[in-house]
């Protein structure tokens, strides 16, 4: 089991990385100072392939475990669904001391982690992400939050857990495009951090796609300090930690248009580095090789490089609505080489309509 | 115009307190680094009292303003409340730069706080308090909730202000009896802290029920500094911040019985410092006159010592059900001397039943 720290003061945790680790969880949450009762919170599926050996782990322990279902998918990440688990919260009589469990990928976690942060002004918190883009991104960094009719996470707070167990276990019952989509974040840090990274993934791309072991514990170790390096820095993004939005700004909008049915993150993600790399290359920032190096990475991970079908138009009005504007300003995250990025405000948008036309011919 | 500092590192805020200060609350929000655009969130009562000329005052200073208005009373301050309040932030437009101002007593400051904390994962917060409770109390501090159907601020955070402006002049359009129910947590300040400030309260009785300037002044920022000592110490409530729930054990289950509706928050405080000190006298802790000082200074203020058709059974199942209730254990805060409490766990319920059978005779 490799470990890592997340240093935040008195908001420090541990992420642990193995293989087959789910049936430590009972030892990992006893280290910890916490009361006797613990509410799972987790959906269907994956509840019907970890949810007996997590919750059986833990009890053995000498926990009072209770569990808690929602419905899978991001439309059910809404203040209702909230409701019903602050009922749960009640009905299991978790107090201050208690603690929720998110067994889940990033909906359930981020959903399990806005009820912690809020249920009685915060409860303790512990991650187990059972899909690629929960281990490396959404369960590290104390992101929480449900979505508004109007927009993407717009409810929410910066809520750190008490410990992350990401077990690479869990990702062999991954479907394929969901494990690809998830990849789309891993590669992402290459492009903004760590460009020996973004070698590995090119040299190991097989091996990352079989799943072999080595290979994705390292992937998701090295994804993980990454983002603990940047949200160390900048915990509430308020500068740094926005890079992490790299491939994002497009990404969402693309999303947002599309009715979030039509790419996963993780595919919109991609398509929006393409955009990325492009408008950089537009602003010379980036060269026409590292430009191609950016789609032969995504497109070898079995990732969109392109999009078809989608107004322009639409793309650039759902810029202006995303969250991350702020008094009106347009934030992109833009590279200057590969493993090193920058914040730009006001790209014009002729240029983004330059490469919108690149990517999404109509 | 006096001011207060909170000294809470990153989070630290001043409380401006004075007569006739909300016509430079324009020059008091230029004076942060906000954005244009601020939601006031206030009640139809105090919003025809004061709405008008708090938004000119800050419109005037060149921010946009937008108001929102929800019901008065303590069953408003839900979930649902909070929904709606999501939408008018949204439909205001705005961006993690913008404010959110609460302008009323503590329903509308802690459920806009709440909006405050979670919008976003947080924009900023200002308190405009317009009770003597609000001013006093809940909006120092950062305790931001709303009330789920099985217990009040069930769902909440510590959320800061940025600032906080006590108006003393809307307290002479609150009802007389609101007035002394928030005076009960200002008599508090001095059991808890301060022999002198309980000294002062004894002399200047009549001044500050009679709302003379300088004595509700000094009265408003001894209490202010109190808690902001208080909190600056133990901001998450981990130890020390549970002093300021003095009176509040067993004032809460009188509450709670009575389902909201008998007692106002102060008055129900009120005999909870009665039954406090008799509890406390009864551990050997304080003596027949400190007791009896506690009685004097409440009942002086126009507030109950005592409580008659209330269920004690219920009143004590009500105490195991308390927030603050861990693991099990009910704590109370208890008098040493007039001027200091300390917390204790596991008061024989013998004691806690005589208590109620002489200050509550059914």
């Amino acid at each position: 089991m490799e470990k890592l720290r997340v240093d935040l003061g008195e908001r420090s945790y541990d992420i642990k990385i193995g293989e087959d680790i789910l049936a430590n969880l009972g030892q990992y949450l006893s280290e910890l100072e916490i009361g006797k009762k613990v509410l799972i919170i987790s959906n269907p599926l994956v509840d019907s392939l970890y949810g007996a050996e997590v919750e059986k782990a833990i009890s053995e322990a000498g926990f009072e475990v209770e569990k808690a279902l929602i419905p899978d998918g991001e439309k059910y990440k809404s203040l209702d669904t909230a409701k019903d688990l602050y009922d749960e919260a009640v009905a299991a009589g978790l107090d201050r001391t208690s603690s929720i469990v998110a067994l889940g990928g990033g909906v359930v976690g981020d959903i399990a982690g806005f009820i912690a942060a809020s249920f009685m002004r915060g409860i303790n918190f512990i991650q187990v992400p059972t899909t690629v883009l929960a281990q490396v991104d959404s369960s590290v960094g104390g992101k929480v939050a449900v979505n508004h009719p109007q927009g993407k996470n717009l409810i929410g707070d910066f809520y750190q857990p008490q410990l992350v167990v990401a077990d690479k276990k869990v990702l062999h019952t991954l479907e394929e495009r969901e494990l690809k989509a998830g990849l789309a974040e891993v590669i992402k840090y290459g492009f903004i951090w760590d460009e020996e990274f973004f070698s590995f993934l090119k040299d190991k791309r097989e091996e990352v796609m079989n799943l072999d072991t080595q290979a994705v514990i390292k992937a998701i170790k090295t994804s993980c300090a990454i983002k603990a390096e940047v949200v160390e820095e900048d915990e509430t993004e308020q500068g740094l930690r926005a890079i992490l939005n790299y491939g994002h700004t497009i990404g969402h909008a693309l999303e947002a248009v599309t009715n979030y049915d039509c790419y996963r993150h993780g595919e919109a993600v991609a398509i929006g580095m393409v955009a990325a790399a492009r408008i950089a290359h537009k602003l010379d920032m980036l060269t026409v090789k590292e430009v191609k190096e950016h789609e032969e990475l995504i497109s070898d991970f079995g990732l969109p490089i392109r999009f078809e079908g989608v107004d322009h138009d639409q793309i650039i009005n759902a810029l202006t609505k995303d969250k991350k504007v702020e008094d009106g300003v347009i934030r992109f995250i833009l590279a200057e080489k590969i493993g090193k990025v920058k914040i730009l405000s006001d790209i014009p948008e002729a240029i983004i309509r330059e490469v919108l036309a690149e990517i999404g011919g109509e």
